[in-house]
């Protein structure tokens, strides 16, 4: 499982000071939808040019003209962007035939889906890469919240799929365990009194559970077909968390 | 009725070249989602500081992060602001709220909400100023579309609406019929061989309209409680189509 960091700043200052803190513990650096609206793909070109060895999310939450925000975003150096997961399945085709012609890639945002799980079945097949099943922050701000109602949704999709909102040191095994490809941490890095030593600590638990498999209690059983011990990634797993334990 | 350009670029310059163009003939200057996403907020300091006289619409799109999206597009002169229809309650909230701060309003936009006809009458008692009633580029493509369908939601919404999606001369005047408050227009300008000329021939369109009554035949009768012979506006509209004819 990756770990994606999601920078919800809105300057390309904040954006590159969290960086530097904690890019060396994380696979995929988003940038948040407020910094891209703020900025423009300026925010992205530049973040492309500083990590040019991290893969990089536009998280350009696109509705319509799915080619040309997709084109906009790779352009600038991006190596997934996001398409909204209830837009017009066109607008989903245009977005993928984008990233097809450059050799990238397309994530569905699952936010405000309405039957998500049967959705995200049918994005897999439009193409993405994945799904990721999302709450946004003004919907974590409601005293019911919970993100494991969110890790759930996406398991039962059987789609590949990502979690994002709130994970926090809490919940990162069971997202891992869920079967999850990508599991996306912000304000628990981000708030953190210390986001680098955060952002290790994340890495450190997803990369232990790559080597020694689960062992956090799984509260609504295995995912369908998705093992949960060491998979294909265990050697990548096992050297970074060799690096984490030794740093 | 008012009338809206919906600039459909990517660049500034472009906008500004057909802002030069198309303002003195509408009401509402739309600074589009892709424009946005590729220039950021920059786009509507500009727009906003050479047209001060018009209602200047940022469609930010938002679909999370309601108060601060909200607030970073009006902050840039913005007088109206998107957010999508089917975000989260409390992100349409936040962006009213925002708006209120500063005398300012949102739109909801009902591209691909499900049970928008009621869902609209929901975000009217959030306190969005109307919702836009919308099919994106994407949608339009496809053959079965008509801006009838569109325009017919609107009306059944029983709140206040707007129309965008392939608005054309054709269409207009059944939109002013429909008791819509704003009628979208982009394609129908911007692809025009003349915009100038195409945005002036809407203005006249709509200000004759509400000066002499409609004539185009109402396809699925009167809005309730919207009276569509010459309203409020009638003064002012009548100076704009007389200024429109002897143009």
């Amino acid at each position: 499982m990756q770990l994606q960091f999601a920078m919800d700043v809105s300057t390309l200052d904040e954006a590159l000071a969290l960086c530097r803190q904690v890019a060396e513990h994380v696979d995929i650096i988003e940038i948040g939808s407020p910094l891209i609206k703020n900025e423009g793909v300026t925010a992205i070109r530049a973040i492309t040019a500083s990590y040019p060895d991290k893969t990089i999310f536009a998280d350009m939450r696109t509705v319509d003209a799915g080619a040309l925000e997709a084109d906009m975003a790779f352009g600038a150096g991006a190596d997934l962007v996001s398409v909204m997961g209830g837009a017009d399945d066109d607008t989903v085709r245009g977005a993928v035939a984008a990233a097809r012609r450059r050799g990238k890639g397309v994530v569905a945002d699952m936010t405000d889906v309405r039957g998500c799980v049967l959705r995200a079945r049918e994005l897999a097949g439009l193409g993405v890469e994945f799904c990721e099943f999302h709450a946004g922050g003004d919907e974590q701000a409601l005293c019911r919240y919970s993100v494991r109602a969110v890790i759930e949704a996406g398991r039962q999709s059987e789609a590949p799929f990502s979690v994002a909102g709130g994970v926090d040191l809490d919940s990162i095994l069971d997202v891992r365990a869920s079967g999850a490809v990508v599991a996306v941490v912000g304000a628990a890095i981000r708030r953190a009194p210390d986001p680098r030593a955060a952002a290790g600590a994340f890495r450190v638990a997803i990369d232990t559970a790559s080597v020694f498999g689960d062992v956090t209690p799984v509260r609504q059983g295995r995912p369908h077909g998705i093992p949960c011990g060491p998979g294909p990634g265990q050697g990548r797993a096992r050297r970074l968390a060799d690096r984490a334990r030794n740093a």
